[in-house]
């Protein structure tokens, strides 16, 4: 069962060449009259060829659009992004032949936070995020725009209870390892080999009680200074690269 | 020689705090009338205690000092933070007995990624940032609170030409590893146990031409998916830990 998200909107050059890559279903594009930036070009070229309705407009109705958001002269309008379900994300792990690579985020509420890791995500090859249904950013454009156009490429599935959703996990076999700032072992000495979800906490509140006691393994990044902790994408790109060098060794 | 940055505002309940923890000599600090968060009580008994001014304001002022970006109530006046020289940064390797652990910024001009990267260099106890005078976001209090408050306890020094400076390390015994998307070896297979300078581009653009050619080693992080790179301030995190976890083996 698939849910939209309300919004359709694809603001600014990559995350918009991103998605005509993709083969996201676009109703529209609208670029700056006059521009003649490469990508932008590029996009023009590529949404021609689709058959896609390009219109050139100007700039005031680009801020408009987003509010005055920067847009760098290119929104498309596009058929709404489609949240998966935890099974398709067992789907992908399958057609890869690979062992499941998951990132739960619990609570990350900062829009560019969520894209940021959801580029990570992309980058290193993570089969699906889940995200909870309350306190948590949704796929909004500006998420879009932060993940640089990633969020077309992975499979995000939302649900109401996260600690049920991980006991589920657990119960096919996915071990769960969560990053807390505040405990646990040091992560270059978790086993991240196998079938695994990684939980990344929110900017400066770290895991959830219920949510921290249902992972089977607590791993902390070692902090040499004084400052207590990193920026949630950064500590979530650190644990991600983690994963991905010990799965490709 | 130090030279003084023009900013000598610190934003947030965080930074502030950092900075008095830090015995940064502060003029004057605003707290928003009627505050009753935790931190912001800490930052006040702190302050009372070693005797600087504290000021109880309407909110208009406080939005008024930040130009309507957000203060978390608590705005502090203090003296200028002063940027450091490159021999500082080699004093501070000597005083810790490490072999030099420095970071070389290649023109992040996004402050949030600035503020970001130098929280993550504070975190893995990196000795000294080196960033160019132009084409580069300068100490702001923007960079200030996006680093945390970590800002108060790395030297950062600018320097008019960084391949010179890069070439000057080179001298000295640094050895120059250039993060860059398009090249070089993973990685993770570059050895950063002795002396180093971590090279680090900014967002979307990577290394200049010349300051590529004065590396002496150029790494990439793995891409498994479709997107070609990654946010900047997540890429130097990543690189950072890699070369925490082999210094620390």
């Amino acid at each position: 069962m698939n849910k939209q998200i309300q919004s359709d909107m694809i603001v600014g050059r990559n995350p918009v060449l991103e998605a005509i890559k993709a083969g996201r279903p676009i109703n529209k594009i609208f670029i700056l009259r006059g521009e003649r930036e490469g990508t932008a070009r590029v996009i023009e070229a590529m949404a021609m060829e689709r058959g896609f309705v390009v219109q050139h407009v100007a700039k005031a109705k680009l801020d408009g659009l987003t509010g005055g958001g920067t847009h760098q002269g290119v929104i498309a309008m596009a058929s709404s992004k489609q949240y998966s379900d935890v099974e398709d994300i067992f789907n992908i792990a399958k057609e890869r032949n690979e062992p499941e690579f998951i990132v739960i985020l619990d609570e990350v509420e900062d829009p560019h936070n969520l894209g940021s890791i959801i580029r990570s995500c992309e980058a290193v090859g993570v089969h699906g995020v889940i995200i909870p249904k309350r306190r948590s950013a949704a796929l909004t454009p500006i998420v879009g725009k932060s993940s640089a156009g990633a969020i077309e490429y992975i499979a995000v599935a939302r649900v109401p209870n996260l600690s049920e959703t991980m006991k589920q996990l657990k119960k096919r076999g996915v071990w769960i390892i969560g990053a807390d700032a505040g405990g646990g072992i040091p992560f270059t000495e978790c086993d991240m080999k196998g079938s695994i979800a990684l939980v990344v906490g929110g900017e400066g509140k770290g895991l959830g009680r219920l949510v921290k006691e249902t992972c089977d393994f607590v791993v902390n990044l070692p902090m040499k200074g004084k400052i207590e902790s990193l920026n949630a994408s950064v500590a979530a790109g650190v644990m991600l690269y983690e994963a991905l060098r010990q799965r490709m060794a």
